[in-house]
């Protein structure tokens, strides 16, 4: 009988005439993927669309089924587009309602679409679209943060605060040298990014469940209809692999590990205690009790996220240990990671975007916070000027450090005497040491923290955000 | 002006009176947990309930604003229930739409109920509640699936197959004696989670923000209505720890890990290769491409969501790592982690249980697999209980092995001439070896595969498993 | 021929007589576990003689034998302790060291001691008992370091300095408060690492590779003999389950992240700017190139070990994953993680204790900090007693907050007339709010900061110690 | 006094003129890295080489005095190659033991190479020249496995045996089309390798502890000497970032997996269930107790490795979640990780080549399991070749395998009549269907398993190959 579901008619499970039992409740929703894969809609119809001119071109539907599906899908594509697409309670995933949608708009060629074609190649290549397009995002809003904090630097290059290590001030520094800091560190997870893409943007279609496909269907046709670079080399691995989700989760994780650096800094410098930042009252918010409060929740939120997305990576990894090769229902755990990922780096990479462009400084408090004894080591190297070996120096300035601390001074308070007492070598122009802005200007080679060297990464940065974004 | 928003009107941010700036939209959703944690709203209004009734004793408010607020909650909890409670833009978590309602119902007594409390004892009062809840849950659903695991290790008794070790066949073993090694390892699943209830059923009411309440808050009162076993002890842990969440994710994750092991088992048997069991339909999907296809979803999902809900305990112990101490905004990772896993593990338990009560044993095909090199081990006892070391026995086995092999046949089709050459003590009465029915019999020790253990196993689970159901 | 490797002579791999071919030296040394597991040799020599006992009383080897068993078994324990026992290439493992050792020493008896055991079984029994006494040894170390925490909290229960939330100040504590607030959770993890004990603390021995033991090996005599609480119920269970390492590693890894948490509430207090503590030389260290510098390097170590012990533990979960069930070669991951997580956290323990009892507060300092904006929700409370709800309360005490800010003083120099502006309920009597230790006395409620609170904390600890010494 | 601590003598701890306490042994051994990092010997002597050619160019060494450097270097380099090098107590690490062996060597001049370097700069350079030589060496290794999967591939080319999908069979495929798919995904993990080692082989000396170097040292000079391609950009980023290790931590946990895929794979196939395969005795081991086991333990380590290296990448990723930045002593965890994880991956390719070169195929099993039923997808194309829709002809197949199943016979044992009865399209000659060879030689397109596929597939990568080892 034409429609009974036994029929495998479109509407039924695809493997409608097999069964006779039915499935548990329960089972049916853990089984379905609906839910969160109808976020990939518009891949489906584009995939789908491609697959149609391929099957025309093998023959294996005439133009004008080809001509059909196509405008059955242009309709699917508004229907999604204007929120009145409507999911059906057979609909166990995107694949699904969608040709389910295609049959019952134009009947019979719907149901020569999947010809040569598994949901194994289909959902991979659904997935490789989408993802494509969210590296797109990701990567135009890292560029717009990298920017902001690149030219947040050079304006703010003058500003001079002090260099920490294990938490503890170590040494003068520049604020942009700072800032410049992390967004180095952005730009590698650019590269990273940008290499990740290159491995994304490969055809899986037609490479049926396993073996691949036994009709004509022209696979350089599929890659250019969908702007892949490349076509993948082995049915099995195109269809079982899912490398380039674990690759996109582990980019994620980094990222955000990388910004959960950077917002742990900025809420120690936004603490009463240093007092260096005031983050804009946007990303701010009070307490329910305490009245006087401003807590930097964007910046915890931020911090918090490394954590989440590292933990869809790690949960992804798991699932894959020891699975045996291609298409195991294990796989469909990938989706919700990729899409759940993309959400938190996209807004962690705005918030943060939000905060680096809002907060203000309080330079005269930064300035405040340097202290002579930060320049122990230019104290050192007063003497290394003199001749005297390093490791020497380090020692001699170290008791000036102690003979400072002893006597309840500054380091810089020591008179000549003082110093001479812990070294010969120490004479009137010790003074000269004692000047925050020339220990900084030291710092001349590449990548160190002189005004020139700063200037430079600020260019080599500009240079780069130029090139990709051309 | 009454009804302002800076007048800290409960429609207002709870910190309505401080800030001038305002939100960014994508911080502003960022910063929302009203989307998961509507989910505790039941939770929240028996806190909330309980709370106005100690301020009552308090002296805090009237008990005529008590009775108010009361109503007023279960009014609350009535348009919840019934699907109608509606969630504004501004209720920015589950704490805050309560309170908002409750002002729009009762006006001025809602403003006295966060009297002393704050967000951060409250959040962690909700989740208790809710986790509790869950536990129970939880342990219902254990308790099922390994009541059916029991009760169809007693039926099945008779039945012998292959025990393997590193998936090669080691010893023949009963089906039961199978079924109960998981039986067991879940009924450690439910000591486990009894063990974590006591750790969650502690009240953290009354602690305020991080230094304790200032008013006379009666907290023995808080517990008893509500139902705890004690009271926390120190109110900066009491706001600022989530172990009973990390404890709880833990547990799914190695209860998950177990039910990925019984899945894997059971994809071994159902493979065509093995053959020994047959999924239920119900429990099975076909292919989209191959029609004779009928794929162990069930388990395939089953073993994959020890990744998912492993994943949500490394990431949010992530989170954790190097936190400092008392409320942080990265704590709200608890709650998504918190219900995902309550959800998966229980789909998962059911679908289990499911498949442990419908699938089919093919006996005959079980019992086919026995091979006489698997009482390779029975040869070399035979020579021990003839007095000889085993060391040697073991020895000598190996090479009666080795013989049937080069002549192609089976261990049992060597002659007693074959024996002898490689020990003269084999007689004639090693016939007697190659049954696997009494060769299963000898382990009659304590957790051994006897029908004898078995049975024993079968009793003391049923005993176990009426204790904690009284 | 005697002696010859395929004799199956002790000397020989376990299953000498069966291979022709010949290992690879990198899959012989992948597959040897001596370099790690030789750690336990006291508790397999012990293991091993419990089963000659039972193999004496089940006649399978004559009380000649076993006397000469234990004899050599105590020879090679003396062996081990005095660092002499000399490792051979063909030792795979501490099991078969021993045993070959055995044999040379006492010759043919030495062959039966296998009897009817399996590594399966032996590993693991192993394994338990030496978690056993590492147990003991972790909660020793756990509660010597409480107990140091409490005492000092104890002694420094009057020095009261700022709470934080967010690493914002939020209400004055005492330091004691927070000190406390870190050893009740290290309290939990005792009394979990108590919970597991129970786990770990079940005789394994007699379950044979996978069947159980042929022979009448009474299993309860080794229980008795080797001071088990219980017996294992399934011998595929008892052989092929980690759950109690996996426990042990989680266990770890929480209590690390607890030292984290820790650890890094006292670094931001050991920064100059905060500048509450400061470390013992002992447990800082300086800089090569920076002769000022003083780091709390011991506090960074504890803050990273977390992370080295969330590895071991999410690696070996990965393991487990989807393992098949009884014994996989897998689970040999299972010891050097142990082995790794047992020096980590004792070191820790050690080091944390070291820390706590050694660091020096700066009462002044702390005292400093504390500011009358975090008086801000009892300037709200100061209207709650005067019948203003709180909502109310906390909207005026901001906008105060707002006008002290506006007028760039404190908040305690806003005169009575600045107050009344904001709400007329304000008097003369506000000063009265203004007093930091009677802000911090109104928290008496149980888990409160007043000092009859921490007192009450301070004891119920203490004669929590006393308990778990006895 | 000469040689006193505390005038910084080299063989003093580095900062040693400044403490007046003294360390906790369990703190002094916490501390020290010298068990493990002196592994980077080599890379110390080489990055403190060209440091010294630096220096002189910067005229803060002289001419004699870097060639006393070199020399002195030479000498330790010798030392440490044939064994002779003697760690002595107050080593805390390598960069610690070289220099103060160093000192004792040539005296005043040691203590001028550390003129301007920091063991921050210092440490973070040797671990990228070893690294670098790291990632060369296993390139090679997994060329070399690609290589004989490759060969093993071209020589097999003709052997079919059933593909799976869900662990069913599903399509008949060539063996070697399984290899190859293993192949190709070793080879993304080549790429992937490469593209790390640019971002590893970038020069960070030069960065001192923090801002940089304030000396005319030429970093492009230290560059070429030690063949980086590239210098830090930032001198924090440069001493701080552990990106690199993380990347290769993760690299090796994503190779793992794929491993892990294969090994799980071959252990199904070397069942005695399937019997597709045998392994070399080279790569199986015996069981003490069972005489006649054979276990594939080199394909359990091989899959349980993967959980071992994820442990290491997951640990660090949590120890460097929420770190500051620069350099923290957290950092410390890094070397011990990258060391296990390149030991592990190396003996699992080594270990996997070993395998895959000399385990035997049964080809005959393998063929006889291809089953009728797996054609049940080219019945349907039957169909679809004579104009029915994919969708029908897959219902219409999936009625002939229930009208098989329900006869009890194969697939290609329904006559004529029986097929008529579920669609009348079907003819005579749908008897060609039932061909394994031909079924298989239908999947022609790019990535299938028809034979000129498959050779195609070789020839690529035959090709690809060799331009790795150009």
């Amino acid at each position: 009988l034409a429609g009974e579901p036994s029929d495998g008619g479109v509407g039924a499970k695809l493997w409608g005439g097999r069964f006779a039992g039915d499935t548990d409740p329960i089972m049916k929703k853990f089984n379905a993927s609906i839910p969160f894969d109808q976020r990939m809609w518009d891949a489906d119809i584009r995939g789908s669309k491609a697959y149609a001119k391929a099957l025309e071109k093998a023959q294996l539907v005439s133009t004008k089924e080809m001509e059909q599906i196509l405008t059955g899908m242009d309709q699917i594509f508004e229907e999604w587009s204007t929120g009145v697409f409507l999911i059906k309670p057979e609909d166990e995933d995107i694949h699904t309602a969608n040709e389910r949608r295609l049959k019952e708009l134009i009947r019979a060629p719907a149901g020569k679409l999947h010809t040569g074609r598994s949901r194994n190649d289909q959902v991979v290549t659904d997935m490789r679209l989408w993802l494509r397009d969210a590296i797109k995002t990701l990567t135009d809003n890292s560029l717009q943060l990298i920017s902001t904090m690149v030219e947040r630097a050079a304006v703010e290059i003058d500003v001079l605060f002090p260099g920490y290590t294990h938490m503890q001030r170590a040494q003068p520094i520049r604020w942009s040298h700072w800032i410049l800091s992390h967004a180095v560190a952005l730009s590698r997870d650019v590269e990273r990014l940008l290499e990740i893409k290159k491995r994304v943007n490969v055809l899986p279609l037609g490479s049926g469940a396993i073996a691949g496909t036994p009709f004509d269907i022209d696979r350089e046709l599929l890659r250019k209809e969908l702007g892949f670079d490349g076509i993948s080399l082995n049915s099995m691995d195109a269809t079982g692999q899912r490398d380039f989700i674990v690759e996109f989760l582990f980019w994620a994780s980094l990222c955000l590990i990388h910004l959960s650096k950077m917002a742990e800094d900025l809420m120690l410098y936004s603490t009463k205690e240093f007092s260096f930042i005031s983050l804009s009252d946007a990303y701010s918010t009070g307490s329910s009790l305490m009245p006087q409060k401003k807590n930097a929740d964007s910046l915890e939120l931020i911090r918090s996220k490394a954590g989440r997305v590292f933990g869809k990576c790690s949960g992804f990894m798991m699932t894959l240990k020891g699975l045996p090769s291609t298409y195991n229902k294990d796989l469909q755990e990938d989706k919700e990671a990729m899409f759940d990922c993309f959400d938190t780096v996209q807004a962690v990479l705005q918030v943060t975007t939000g905060v680096m462009s809002t907060l203000k400084i309080n330079q005269s408090v930064m300035e405040a916070a340097l202290s002579p004894d930060m320049l122990a080591t230019d104290l050192a190297y007063y003497l290394v000027r003199k001749g005297v070996p390093f490791r020497e120096a380090h020692g001699v300035s170290g008791k000036a450090v102690f003979a400072a601390e002893s006597q309840h001074i500054s380091l810089n308070q020591l008179t000549v005497e003082d110093l001479t007492a812990v070294s010969p070598l120490f004479g009137g122009d010790v003074s000269s040491v004692w000047d925050y802005r020339s220990s900084v200007e030291q710092y001349r080679a590449p990548g160190g923290t002189a005004k020139s060297s700063v200037a430079a990464q600020v260019e080599h940065l500009r240079i780069w955000l130029t090139k990709q974004t051309q």
